[in-house]
């Protein structure tokens, strides 16, 4: 049995009080992941996004809107955990300037300037001692190659590698990533049935490991 | 007994095939007041962008993502339709130039230039005959000139107004402004209760007197 950190759905990042940048993420899979893990007899803890989706009875769940709010959470956590899975899709992006009041609307253009938001699983593995980590790549083009590079940067055990399809749908495909850059496993179904053989290969591969 | 055309929800403004610009409206007071007209004896169609709410049995459900989606398929609407309630929070800019695919991170600042997408509601307004027209303000400084300003501009004949809180909500509190500028209701309680109360007042001034 293993203590786990879950980390799910968008984050938002607000422009003013009212618009922010997000992504389509719903924390279905995020939550179909906690179940998972919970019937696998494991403790699970998960730092959610805004989501609508409820998450399993016994799963310690913290709330957080934006990305630097989610990182937070998750360095408090991390020290009490034996392995993390990263399944939410933090904003990546923020405005440099947030506005305090809402942006009237003049007739012209609106220039942004936005900066990169701090890497979660990236700042998490700079301090992960012997915990395991599972990221999650959301790829259009270079997939492969690109889920290989985000695996390496973010000090990851497996990538788990997706699609933009696979973020408000129902169902999904996935392809499981190891370090030596190996297709361990091909994965397609309900999210419910693709989580559940995630877990299975996180038991092989990490927790019976430790 | 009118047939009502109700805008619901908020749109997604993408940035590439992940990214978006969005707001926190979650469609229940859309839901809630396609619930009230119905109740009223009404015919209600709703254009609805991205939300997780369910809309009444009986309602005709027309989906969008975008801001002009929603303004396309509400300009084919409008000729069969008696009035408008405009409840939508379409997201009003969108980024000049959008990528085919996910931008990918550099380091470096990101600069966006957004542009204004079309008025819903003002665009209706100028093609809306005898039609009456309901729209809702979301203002955080100078609310009532705001919202007394968009009235006009949108040639509606209600402006309910409420304030950024209210966006995620249970509860809501809004106030009802007629072309006058005059306050002619003050309303607070549960989404559901307030719908019931702002379709008492579309019916009283303006269904009735067509």
């Amino acid at each position: 049995m293993a203590r786990v950190l879950v980390t799910s759905g968008p984050t938002r990042q607000y422009l003013d009080p009212v618009r922010f940048l997000t992504n389509g993420s719903t924390g279905r899979m995020g939550q179909a992941l906690c179940q998972a893990l919970q019937d696998g007899g494991h403790q699970v803890v998960v730092v959610s996004g805004p989501v609508e989706v409820a998450y399993p009875d016994g799963v310690e769940v913290v709330a957080v809107v934006t990305t630097e709010e989610m990182l937070s959470a998750c360095q408090g956590l991390l020290p009490a955990c034996d392995g993390v899975v990263g399944v939410a899709a933090p904003c990546d992006y923020r405005v440099e300037h947030v506005a305090e009041r809402k942006i009237a609307k003049t007739g012209q253009p609106l220039l942004l300037r936005l900066v990169e938001t701090p890497d979660i699983l990236a700042t998490l593995g700079e301090h992960k001692g012997d915990r395991w980590m599972v990221g999650f790549a959301l790829e259009t083009d270079d997939r492969r190659f690109r889920a290989l590079a985000k695996l390496e940067r973010k000090k990851c055990d497996l990538m788990i590698l997706n699609s933009p399809q696979a973020i408000s749908s129902v169902d999904t495909r996935v392809e499981i990533l190891d370090p030596a850059g190996d297709v361990v496993a091909a994965i397609a179904g309900d999210k419910r049935s693709v989580a559940a053989r995630i877990v299975a290969e996180i038991e092989h591969r990490l927790v019976r490991r430790g």
